[in-house]
């Protein structure tokens, strides 16, 4: 990545910057700061210090803060304390400056009586907008949108959209996609900025519209959103409620962190850690929030460690077996956890839906016999060698054989029937399947042994 | 999700047009669908059988297959098999009528000799671009980029730039933005059309550009292009040589499809498996893919198995100790795993090197001290009271502690020191933590076990 233009590096920048805040410059550092991307601006605003913050806010206007705040990466319990630290008046102008949904992520974080505040102090009409999406469900369509839209109707002229266009592009937060509705704000049509300008000024909306719009409900999964958004390459989608009245848009930006989002939930899930632990979690935060999950394991571990304890009698015989136990059970986690990620993922993306479920199913029964196999003939001869036994061999090999197998489909099957079950499949982690899989294996194993205990006393 | 204005839905239309298609009713099917969004026509073209893709081939024209071919998700490998199908002159037609990257992203998936033909067959320019496009090294900026971008030089006015937009609308991937150009061919600048439409017909380019433009080099990794696109809300990016001449541009459709790429190819290696495994990849195939990963776990685990073959005069005394061995070596498993995932989504954050190593590392050690402490006690408990073992409960109990804290270190440190030596920290997958971390409780369990062995016989 480079910036051309200016030779100043980022650092550079960042300490005249610094230099003329302190120096209170307010001419100067407002020239320099103004030019710089709003991105920019929100990194550099992360360096200060609180005394030097309150210069800043003294410096610009709740307007150009707002820009600022838009393009913060904090986390986001930290918003309380940045606005804390304003005017209460010019936090609710700088609430009110920003796109409507932005400003809604920023107020999700407050408590219900500061936001009552905020509103109060803000002008009607952005108060009322934002009122209307904190009503939104979370992760929903309605939660993500915004009502910063230009909308027109189909019997205008392209010349007049384009005067429209013209007045509402300071505010918009695309100007790229124009949406067409009808005396009762129904979502009649679309027409790209691109289809306007290489329109004749005289044409009419309906006739470059185009009809066939595709829209999210307000109550849609982000996560959907995301998807239709990335097939159908779009800048922008409507959101509509049911009667199909045009209710905001969701611009492409806010789909890339929705993506981000849910991709990286999806890993902490896959891992069993919680999603929102970041490097500015501290230890007893994050400990509170893995501790849950080892608690389940720490017993399910339990309920092995207590099914070899029935088999005891066989260990006593035979101690050598439990020189075994973590290489099956191994395995048994290693393989569960592939067949794991591979189903997850293909529910993420609806191939499964797509293949049908016994398609999978025998995908993965084939995949775990063939792995079973080769692993358990390089087992049995491997212990073998090692321990001049041929039926100590051939029963781990025994065991691996099966136990890859059944770990294999347990991976599988065990997100299937979540999603069945309509629970989020990912919630089903490494870990989980892990521990489960240990469970099956020691019962394989210590079952084999024991069946076949004759063989193995010498 | 829900598509306005035509009442027929999704399968009715493709239904219609499937009989519209063996009744070779060419002007009606044309009618319907040209007018689908391609994305449309990609999934209705995915649903024809060999002799109706025939047919289609005659209905549209190369331009128009264009499209449908740039919407296409299908296995790469599968794109061989459809231009096979079509005339060869049609096939390099289409192929030159998309845009030069995705033309370039089916191309690699053929053979080269293959690909010489088509390009020779192909219009000069189309071709030229292609050749250009296919030197870059995968996963950079230079292989997503696109040559299809409208460039202006700064002495234009806006009625001149807006003029080029209209000729250049229809091949141009995105005309959101128009780059500035010197007579070397050097970047600039950048206008936004917004920034356009706004402006006095009359105004100098170089009145309204942005200089300070944020550009890739393109060499620059796809990923980090995709980080700043985000940061910074970009529709699309310049790409520039090292000495700033524009090459191309990379537009936001693109940029989504590397968020999802990169997500899910961490996501895979987390659990183990090859990214490129779906739902169409054989059993023989997925089995390939898993195997090498589980023939190293498979030696891990002999090393482990042959460790406790070490302590075999131990377990033979105190036969009771295998009971736990599962439990123990699960718990460092789990929370290796969880701290690995921490660990991972910190370094591609960019988390970790703005905080500094050594916090994560004492945070780390401060979430494994509390962990390790509480599932430390809660064994020694649970395990006297089932095996009414003090000494036996203290034993497991210290072992959970101390595996814990070693395995949450372990799990943050293996990634941190694979970033140091430039490897992709995320191929650290869980599997492999998990066997690294059976060993070392192992090693701690046993060991303690052996070390105190005088208090365990009774």
């Amino acid at each position: 990545m480079s910036e051309q233009g200016k030779e100043m590096n980022e650092a550079q920048l960042n300490v005249h910057l610094l230099e003329l805040l302190d120096l209170e410059a307010i001419d100067d550092f407002r020239d320099e700061f103004l030019e710089m991307h709003p991105y920019d601006q929100a990194k550099f605003y992360m360096l200060l210090i609180p005394e030097q913050r309150q210069k800043l806010y003294q410096f610009l206007s709740p307007e150009e803060m707002a820009e600022v705040f838009e393009n913060l990466e904090i986390p986001e319990e930290n918003y309380q304390e940045l606005l804390s630290e304003m005017h209460p008046t010019f936090a609710a102008d700088m609430l009110g400056e920003m796109y409507a949904d932005d400003a809604v992520d920023v107020l999700n974080e407050l408590d219900k009586e500061q936001v009552a505040s905020y509103l109060t102090i803000m002008d009607g009409e952005s108060a009322q907008e934002i009122k209307d999406l904190l009503h939104y469900e979370e992760d929903t369509a309605g939660s993500i949108m915004t009502t910063e839209y230009v909308a027109i109707r189909s019997h205008q002229t392209v010349r007049s959209a384009m005067q429209i266009l013209r007045k509402e592009a300071p505010d918009a937060e695309t100007i790229y996609y124009i949406f067409v509705i009808d005396e009762e704000k129904k979502l009649v049509g679309v027409v790209s900025l691109r289809d306007l300008i290489v329109s004749d000024e005289e044409t009419m909306i309906s006739d470059i519209m185009n009809e066939r719009v595709v829209s999210a409900s307000v109550a849609d999964d982000q996560e959907i959103v995301a998807k239709t958004m990335r097939d159908y390459n779009f800048l922008a989608i409507p959101v509509v409620d049911f009667q199909k009245h045009l209710l905001g848009i969701i611009t492409v930006d806010d789909v890339l962190d929705v993506i981000d989002e849910e991709a990286s939930e999806d890993y902490s899930k896959l891992a069993g850690v919680s999603d929102v632990e970041s490097m500015n979690t501290s230890s007893l935060q994050s400990a509170k929030k893995r501790l849950p999950w080892l608690v389940i394991l720490l017993f399910l571990g339990m309920m092995t460690a207590s099914l070899i304890g029935h088999f005891e009698d066989t260990l006593n015989k035979v101690a050598i077996l439990a020189v075994f136990i973590p290489l099956i059970a191994g395995m048994s986690g290693n393989t569960g956890t592939q067949a794991l990620a591979v189903a997850v993922r293909g529910l993420a993306t609806g191939d499964i839906e797509r293949e049908g479920i016994w398609k999978m199913i025998m995908r993965e029964l084939g995949t775990g016999l063939i792995v079973g196999t080769s692993c358990g003939i390089l087992v049995t001869g491997v212990v073998y060698v090692w321990q001049h036994d041929f039926f100590l061999g051939l029963l781990v090999g025994i065991s691996i054989f099966a136990t890859l197998i059944v770990a294999t489909l347990a991976g599988a099957l065990v997100p299937m029937l979540m999603h069945r079950l309509k629970i989020d499949p990912a919630v089903a982690s490494g870990p989980f399947i892990t521990t489960l899989n240990d469970l099956l294996s020691i019962l394989i194993y210590f079952g084999l042994a024991t069946t076949f205990m004759s063989y193995l006393q010498k």
